[in-house]
């Protein structure tokens, strides 16, 4: 056990971060606990009680309900499972935009329930009018994206949220890494503005809590008891999470994280990212790349896979979007001199634009 | 984030433990990484290899495969994914006996199998005769267990691994808890001794890791293609998980716990787990209290409920068998003097035996 971890120096690629200070020492603290067995641990219980609380101060729900999660594809798996215990037919649908993360794809094929996928538009958001044609009947549950993993983008929620309303199914929003940076834009995406069921926000990615603390959000709490598995042997009488013991660190360091950061210290963070995507963006674009531009602190470029390979190479850690294209994520751990010194190895690797041909002599 | 998580010191409930130090450390320094994501985070994943490897020496699988999961729950659960995923049926069962943890109630709710529950005989152990007999060509897996959560039992391993293949079903060993203690048994219980197909040994239980670390070991590598999900941007091509994001604390503390500890300090702690267990149960048979026979570190003993009350309200960590009995499990941070303080608060509860009635005067 020598290993060292890498430092995060050259991680452009990951949806997680460094967790804040305090979020660490919360998360070393409460290491040894196990919000899943509350009989035993009644204090990081009660934490997790106060986690989700807060977690509906920042998505815009009064008197939350839902856990603690191991992240965001056990949220997004137990949203489509509620749904399905909800929906009367035997084999019912999902719909998603094709931005939707690919935990859904899991979830369908452990729920057995059918998986409609429908295009986006130009700009990489759900294609409302395609939403509603494949919306019918036997559909349990819509999804909708708040911040997605390719492009950052985010869905028309209240929009969607009707077409849910409308075929009577449930509304899901896949906030998991958007919901910590949304609160400071103008989108509409959380239970205030539309009618949403359930929604995934993950503390562990840009909330700055430690892995694993992913979060599951329900408007009605009678949504939860979908979910409920008999406990024989824990002292309490039933068990709404995937998992069964779960990591204290955590919870703890989620409420460590937004006792510390909510709101002045996230809102301050994501002006810092937002900042850094778009002068990324911008370098990138004048570089001569195609750039997609960043709504969220998220950049995609259409780097070609040779330059792609030779900035892995150099150690730059690095991912792309489906069709190809540079993700980087600019998480809190981002800093500009750090895009400054992966955009200066970008430029050494972009071929010079061919130089106007002198007419002299 | 004032809150201290309560100490060790009257957890008697808990089937994990308290971190070994050298897990604790390796857990702390690796906190901020994803083995989920292994192109972004290579050293996690590597240990995470190192991590199964160690877990195959523990039960008798060279070449192992498999992964560390958040938990048994999760383990177990894809287990039974496997299974289904392997079998012709619509809807396959799963035959396990009523001793098998609860987590396989969860995974026939969540999978849609059905679970053929089949009663344990006087011993606790899984009743031969009545598995054979729930065992039909629609069962896609047989659960065996291997240290039963409520009484510590050992099914026995290679009869029930031989009533799955004549019925052409996978058979799963539950060894969560058990699977670090029983390489100090005379039991049959692992890859070695029967034919398992798949197998949950869980590092964060007696294994001394810190919490979210379990394990999933499959005989062969490709029945972990069953739950291969497809992972577009992670620069690597799929995923056997259940959860997306996973916990590098668990997996650096699994192979720190493993090199410190196997199988010397494994063996040194199992026996003196094990000197607790019956010491404990000795003492508790002679208060006149009915005890299960602690066949390996778990003691169970019929204690009336307003005792077992008085005991929780005296701060002491504890919980009952489906049947109502106290459940004591002896893991490492259960020490002889927290007993001793244990049964001293039980002994002072305990109704006095009517003295003989004094013929003298």
């Amino acid at each position: 056990m020598r290993a060292e971890p890498q430092s995060f120096d050259r991680v452009l690629s990951s949806m997680c971060t460094e967790p804040h200070p305090v979020a660490r020492e919360a998360a070393v603290r409460f290491l040894a606990t196990n919000p899943g067995d509350p009989g035993t641990y009644p204090q990081v219980s009660e934490l997790e009680r106060e986690a989700v609380s807060r977690l509906g101060d920042v998505a815009g729900l009064a008197e939350a309900s839902g856990y603690v999660a191991s992240g965001g594809t056990e949220a997004n798996l137990q949203a489509v499972r509620i749904a399905r215990e909800r929906a009367d037919d035997h084999r019912p649908n999902v719909v998603m935009p094709e931005s939707g993360h690919f935990s859904f794809r899991k979830a369908a094929t452990v729920l057995e329930v059918d998986l409609r996928v429908v295009p986006t538009d130009d700009d990489h958001r759900a294609d409302l009018e395609a939403v509603r044609q494949a919306a019918d009947e036997e559909t349990a549950l819509v999804v909708g994206v708040a911040g997605s993993t390719e492009y950052g983008r985010v869905d028309p929620i209240p929009e969607l949220g009707e077409v849910a309303r409308a075929v009577d199914a449930l509304f899901h929003v896949d906030a998991a890494w958007g919901g910590f940076v949304l609160p400071f834009t103008d989108y509409e995406w959380n239970f205030a503005h539309a009618s949403v069921d359930t929604l995934t926000i993950d503390p562990h990615k840009m909330g700055q809590a430690a892995v694993p603390a992913g979060g599951l959000l329900v408007q009605d709490e009678t949504l939860l008891d979908e979910l409920a598995v008999d406990t024989p042997y824990l002292e309490t009488t039933s068990q709404a999470t995937l998992t069964g013991t779960r990591s204290g660190a955590g919870v703890a360091s989620t409420v460590a994280a937004l006792e510390e950061l909510w709101p002045g210290g996230y809102a301050a963070q994501y002006e810092r990212s937002q900042a850094n995507a778009e002068w990324l963006a911008g370098e990138l674009e004048a570089l001569g790349y195609d750039v997609v531009e960043p709504t969220l602190p998220l950049v995609a470029a259409d780097v070609s896979t040779p330059t792609f390979e030779a900035l892995r190479e150099a150690g730059w850690r690095i991912s792309r979007t489906g069709s190809g294209e540079l993700r980087v994520v600019c998480t809190p751990h981002v800093t500009r001199a750090m895009l400054e010194a992966f955009l200066a190895d970008v430029a050494e690797l972009t071929p010079q634009a061919t130089a106007p041909v002198s007419s002299c002599d």
